[in-house]
This record gives structure tokens, C-alpha cells and sequence, in this order.
């Protein structure tokens, strides 16, 4: 292991190093916990660190841009990679020990194997992005494997996936607590994400709508009415303020993601969006509550 | 956990107690085996819980009998249930703890998680066994995850199984070193199968030819002789034998299992077959060592 360049938080390349820094903490009672992330850091990757401090002794946070959760035609080789700036933010919010394994470490010649999610990975970010959660289901498997922590903070910004998460740490039995993070947003509205970055000035005034956009939606829905047409008035409303595709606008049972055409009584519901302003896809959701008595 | 019907050997049939149990192992410094089984045991799984007690100081042996890793044609229902024999060979070899969960406890509601290993799978039984090697490959996950134990026992008999174990063992990171356990066989030749007892008496002297036809092949094989007409002539004396059909006769890669012309010389290779005598489906394999010098 290595100090990272621009600040004091050691880096493990290696899984044997990485190993034996968990064994150590464990050795001591320490409990640990892990936030994995593809880098390029923002104050909603760090606020899961926090979350990960206030429930683990110890915090390690990964770095690995994957290449398995890419399909062909996205931006796998310009997806925004900045580790020495990574590293010093980690160590400014406490974090103790970055992974950052490289490509061949993670998937050496001859890996063969791949953890399917059915059900939470189908329809939605599922049907745009082919192989998608396929790619995310086993790099976390592996990412879990590799660090066996307590606990394991994702972000609710990709909610699919975090439900996809859910779903294999049950599945397979991985001796691991799930968190969840609340969505770190700018003050207009928007979802902090590492793919924000890609955004012009002009389109970074258009981005905004989406979670405008949905709240509004969100607000109809608990009302209870129908949800076709809401999301319908509500895709031509995101057209309208610029976006140039909306790949789904939806709302969905909380933890299955089953579709929804109503705001359930008895039942968390969701609301979910993919849309693209130039050529970058963003992507948000917000819970649909209940409202107590209406249902 | 309560102790088993016929003997002193404690049952585990809830993740927590088994849990607990391996916890208590580990807080006291000692090493844990696992030996995963469908039940019906013999000398063979016998001979893997031995293997097991030489490499930890705890084994626990598991009884689930998979239904995901039977086709729909197969012999799930009929397949031989025994807990209570089976619970005291296990007390008699010195085993520590029995595993027996059901198949709820197994595959809770909403269950949707598939492991899938490429390569090692295809071919041989997963030509003839859809499905089957990603019923194996799910199940040992989720075994080896609720044991987490320092190391784990399959036997040899079932060598593709047995590969596509240490490929997802290695692909998926989980921290536990793989053992195989030699073949055990009756003094005519033929392996030991929970299957045999399938066999009526006239198919019983038919069924240690595999192994007879198969050691013949063998030895061709091993001075360098060219697969395919050892292996069709080998076919033809299984069913001369009186074997119903052959499904493979295969010469491969004895860790890949791809296919080879001829046993190389630099590299080991494995003799495998699936044949069935009647309606019962019969496996095998044998190495075939490269013979020194020989090129």
C-alpha cells in the first residue's frame, strides 16, 4: 500500500493488501464498512462515507470504473477518472483505506463467471442498457467478496440498482448490511452525479426539469390519481423544456420495481426517469408515499 | 439445533443457528471444512468429510437436496432421502455439525439470483443438463456464504462440478480454498453414486464397464494415440456392454475442459463419460497423464 498522492489516505492496489488491512480491523473488533464507487467524487459519494462512519469503525471506499457495466456504444473510456482528487476528498471526510484495483485485477484471463438479478433488473434502466446490472451485480459481488464488510452504503440516486443490490445480498446470502443514501441534489433541484460533468452551460439550465418535473409528477400521484396520464403529461413536459429523449418516465412498486398504475394504499411506491439533454443520459427517482387514510 | 434421530450429531436447519455455530468455532481460533452433499451418502462423501476433518478442526457437512440443478425430466422427487442414516455416518466419521435447510429456507419468496459460469459449464453434462450447472453454481454460492469456511470438499466423481466450482470460487473472490476429493469406487470398478441404487441386479453387472472401458481408453490415450477413433471404438464397447446410450465419451482440458485431439504433452487431461444403463444416468471420469519423456 501507498500514500495516495494528494493526501494521507492509503491506497490498496493489491486484494492481499487490501485483505490484510480489513483482518487487521477485525482483529481489533473493528467494524467495517465499505462505499463502492467509480471515482470522480462528488459531495453525494462522500455523504455515503458519512453514513458508512456513523455505522462502521472503519470505512473503505473502492474506486473501480467498470468496464462490465458499459455497454459498447457508452462512455466507458470517457468517464471522468480523477484519483488523486478522489483520494484527498475521501481523507477529508475520514475515510480510512481506497481500493483501487486495476481492470486485471478485477477480472483476470479466463473469468468466466456472472451473477444475474431477475426480476428488480428488468424494464427501465434494464431494457436501455443491455447487461447492464448483470455487470454491476457481480463486480458488488466480488467488490462484497473482496472486503467483507458490515456494511455496504450505495446511493438511492441509482435506485434500480440499489434494489438490484438488495436482491443479491438476500439471494446469495452475503453476510452484509445494506444502506441506503439519500440523493445529494444542487440547489436548483438536480441530482449530484458524476455524469453531470458532460453538460454544457445550455444544458446544465435544461437539466434541472427532470426533478422539477417529477415532483410535480410525484405530487399528482399522491393524490392518486391514474398514473398514464401524469407520466404522459409529464414526458411532453420534459420535451418541452429541452430534453431531447425521455427513455422512461415511471412509477413502480418500491422494492420489486413492478409497474404501477396507481400510487398504492398499503405499498411504497417510486417514481423513476431516464432522459437524455444532448447526450447525456441523467437519471433521478423519488418516493411516492402513501398519504395516511387516503388509500 | 437438535440432535439427530440416530446419533450425537447436532442439526443445523436455520441460517442463524448454523451461523452461530461457525461463529463460535471461529471465536475459539479453530479452522471450519465444509462438505456440501444431496444426502443418500456413502464411502465417497464419507471419504470427503475425512479429507476435511485433515485440513480443519470443525466440518460441517450440508444435505440439501437442490431441486434448482434437476431438469424438469429429472429425478428430483425420486432421488434418495435418508437424513436420519445419513446423520450418523456423518456422527461416525467425526463430523461436527449437519446442515439441513429446506427449500424455503433455501429459496425464500421473491428468490431471483442465478450464477452463471461460462467455459467449465458447456459441453459434457451441461449439454445434457440445461440449466444444471447454474442450479450447482447458485447453490454452493449461497452454501459456501452461510458456512464461510476456510475450506471446502467436493468430490471427483463429479469433475465438471467440481471445475465449475473453483472457477466461481476464483471469478466471484470468496475466501475459501477448494478441495477435490478422489473418486472412491466398489472393488468391480464402478463409482460410488447415490444413483447406484437406482440399478436393478442385472443392470448392476452391467454398469462397471464404464470404468473398465473407460481405463482401456485411457491407457490408448495415453501413449499419444488420436481421440476420436479411441473414443468411437469406446462407445461401441459401452454399448456392446450393454450401456442404453452414451451421451459423451469426451477427452478435455482437465481445467478448462476444452476439447482435445490428443492428451497433450505439456499440459493434464481428463477422460470423462455419462452413460446410461436402463433409465439410470451413470458419470465418470479418470485423468490421463501426459507420460513423461513422451512428448
Amino acid at each position: 500500500m501507498s500514500d495516495a498522492p494528494n493526501g494521507p489516505l492509503p491506497v490498496a492496489r493489491d486484494t492481499g493488501d487490501l485483505r490484510r488491512a480489513v483482518a487487521a480491523w477485525r482483529a481489533a473488533g473493528l467494524r467495517v464498512g465499505l462505499v463502492p464507487t467509480m471515482g470522480a467524487l462528488h459531495a453525494g459519494h462522500l455523504s455515503l462515507v458519512t453514513l458508512a462512519l456513523a455505522r462502521a469503525d472503519r470505512v473503505v471506499a473502492s474506486l473501480f470504473v467498470n468496464p462490465t457495466q458499459f455497454g459498447p456504444a457508452e462512455d466507458f473510456a470517457a468517464y471522468p477518472r480523477a484519483e488523486a482528487e478522489d483520494a484527498a476528498k475521501l481523507a477529508a471526510v475520514g475515510c480510512h483505506l481506497l481500493y483501487a484495483p486495476d481492470a486485471a485485477t478485477m477480472y483476470p484471463a479466463g473469468f468466466a463467471t456472472t451473477v444475474t438479478v431477475e426480476g428488480v433488473s428488468r424494464g427501465l434502466c434494464g431494457d436501455h442498457r443491455p447487461g447492464h446490472f448483470e455487470g454491476v451485480a457481480t463486480v458488488v459481488t466480488k467488490l462484497l467478496l473482496r472486503v467483507l464488510p458490515d456494511v455496504a452504503v450505495f446511493g438511492e440516486k441509482d435506485y434500480q440498482q440499489l434494489q438490484v443490490i438488495r436482491r443479491l445480498v438476500a439471494d446469495l446470502d452475503l453476510p452484509v448490511t445494506v444502506v441506503g443514501g439519500p440523493t445529494v441534489r444542487e440547489v436548483d433541484g438536480l441530482a449530484l452525479s458524476s455524469r453531470n460533468a458532460y453538460l454544457t452551460a445550455e444544458e446544465r439550465t435544461i437539466a434541472p426539469a427532470l426533478y422539477r418535473v417529477m415532483t410535480e409528477c410525484g405530487d399528482a400521484l399522491q393524490q392518486g390519481l391514474a398514473a398514464g396520464p401524469v407520466l404522459e403529461a409529464g414526458i411532453r413536459r420534459l420535451v418541452a423544456a429541452g430534453f431531447a429523449e425521455v427513455e422512461y418516465l415511471a412509477l413502480r412498486d418500491a422494492e420489486t420495481l413492478a409497474p404501477l398504475d396507481a400510487r398504492p394504499a398499503d405499498r411504497p411506491a417510486r417514481l423513476l426517469a431516464a432522459a437524455r439533454v444532448g447526450r447525456t443520459r441523467l437519471i433521478d427517482n423519488l418516493p411516492v408515499p402513501a398519504v395516511a387514510g387516503s388509500g
